[in-house]
């Protein structure tokens, strides 16, 4: 059900008729769904009151999403921008091996977008926070001139002592990753190309650019499990992301090109429009797919607590080595991958 | 010292020069000053991990300032804007009666900025977090095509079950403020009409408007006192604010003109430059003062709490009374006093 329709009208209205205090009311309304112990004091003061359980630490994690650097309204909808900006931190909680909890929703939004887009992006929200048991516990609500600025805080947890980091990869451990590479990157191809958003290739790859499903209860496994070394989730594609669990790690990593999961969807989409699927894979960034590293001893067990049809294939893609640097291995040749992510800033 | 200046031309390089990865490096290089116990992984990884003091609950805040909206380069230099993103955030810890601990800064930045804004705001935010012992210990950088919007979000705790709301007031309650109402907006109105800036008076209230000092010991004094039913910080002006502490608390207040602390600086701009200072006070917003509401037996304790030479004087400037509603009593007559302070959307 629509909150702000201004029925007077028959028309939707402006964010700017809503007002600071009609926003910071539509918040409330979707973030007092049901109570929660661990939330003492929400939105309605001047800070948040948690109670943290002792036997946890705390994960903490901050994405700012831009329009135009971002996001358009062409590439995200305000359902799926709603999704999304939550989807992100999750993400980066379910790489750490944590549960996320609470979240804390800065909007600076344009005065004269119209209520449609609020409502829209809370449901979006809405829709990943049920699903996941999440609170909405605070934020702030401003007037952006030029461009909406979407700031989520996202506040988790894991067993204490028990957070999986980007440092701990060892040489001759297994790479990994769940799911396919490139989905997204091919999905926001198709978007920002103007391309049929009919077929079902261009639903599954769009689905993956527009709704990624964060990984959130395999990351606990994987934590849980003390099978793994480091873990990373793939926001900036493999090529970046890999090279910082290196640089962190203070090792290096072989990727083997054929190992390399690209779904049928992407090639095909791929062959249709003359591309190279590679790029989309090594570099395209926004998979919210996991990566972690392991003892090739321990292949079995993590085969068996990752099934195969619950987060699409898990595949070994590489090896961690001692010797610093990204190499991707095609037909018994190594040559070095640079990492080529989005970089904010770049020329 | 400034950390990037572009020493092969001579003068300072843009953010674009130094990107993402550059940026990064330089709020790393900010937040390792010390090591601190309760942050076991700070920037560098996909989540911060921190651990919480069972003894304690956790306090969350968090805060946005948009270009032209809440500042432009004449009235907060990026060194009052550094200082003040941090201060406005505090204040929201101290309104608790808590500590501010870890801090998480996004900053969407415009790639044309000079490489010394991010220098001198980071110099403005340290030397805030120094003082109050904080660490920076995540957060994100993007680009913004339009204009600098910055996030922060700030973590601080108290005594498990000691925070202190705004839904505490009762009937019967003294109304008592910090400092003095009103030198932020004077400030602000020397900054935006392009005043001299150099007369003492001046000084006095700009340093107001660019670097509030938030009441974090004063606050923290007041929630372990026991003496006080409610508080809050006055960020919208005393009329907005403490219309939150009567609809919060289902109670209603009355404030005594005459007692509004309006300082003899703000009474001499307003004097010299024709305008009324009592709006300043009342509905300027920004001093990020303490409002707090406390049984009238208390009132020797309080003062004796708050020494006047350490946070300026200390006033009780009303009353809380059954009936809903704020008003205003000037010479024996009540008159309603309608929430002033800036509201964002507003038309």
């Amino acid at each position: 059900m629509p909150i702000y329709k201004d029925n007077s009208h028959g028309r939707w209205a402006y964010l700017r008729d809503l007002g600071e205090a009609g926003i910071i009311e539509a918040l409330r309304s979707h973030s007092a769904s049901k109570p929660r112990p661990h939330v003492i004091q929400g939105i309605d003061d001047d800070c948040a009151v948690l109670r943290v359980d002792p036997s946890k630490d705390l994960l903490v994690t901050t994405d700012t999403m831009v329009e135009e650097t971002h996001f358009t309204a062409q590439t995200l909808p305000p359902e799926a921008l709603g999704w999304k900006v939550l989807a992100t931190n999750m993400s980066d909680i379910a790489a750490m091996g944590g549960t996320p909890k609470t979240a804390f929703l800065s909007l600076a939004l344009k005065r004269d977008a119209r209520t449609n887009f609020l409502d829209a992006f809370l449901e979006g929200f809405n829709d990943l926070a049920q699903q996941a048991d999440m609170v909405l516990a605070g934020g702030d609500t401003v007037e952006a001139p030029f461009g909406h600025v979407i700031t989520l805080t996202l506040i988790g947890e894991c067993l204490r002592g028990g957070a999986v980091c980007r440092h701990g990869a060892r040489p001759g451990d297994d790479v990994w990753v769940t799911g396919y590479l490139g989905n997204a990157a091919g999905g926001l191809f198709i978007l920002t190309e103007g391309l049929s958003e009919e077929s079902d290739i261009g639903e599954t790859l769009i689905t993956a650019h527009r709704r990624p499903t964060p990984r959130v209860d395999l990351g606990k496994s994987l934590a849980q499990s003390g099978l793994i070394h480091a873990m990373i989730d793939l926001s900036d594609g493999i090529s970046t992301d890999l090279a910082h669990i290196c640089r962190l790690s203070h090792v290096g990593a072989t990727l083997d090109h054929s190992a390399i999961p690209i779904s049928s969807d992407l090639r095909r989409l791929a062959k249709s429009t003359g591309q190279d699927p590679e790029p989309w894979a090594l570099h395209g960034g926004e998979d919210y797919e996991l990566l972690f590293t392991a003892p090739k001893s321990n292949r079995k067990e993590i085969e068996c607590l990752c099934p195969p049809n619950a987060v699409g294939p898990l595949c070994r893609v590489g090896t961690i080595v001692t010797e610093p640097g990204l190499f991707l291995i095609r037909e018994n040749k190594s040559t070095p991958l640079d990492p080529g992510g989005f970089s904010h800033f770049s020329k």
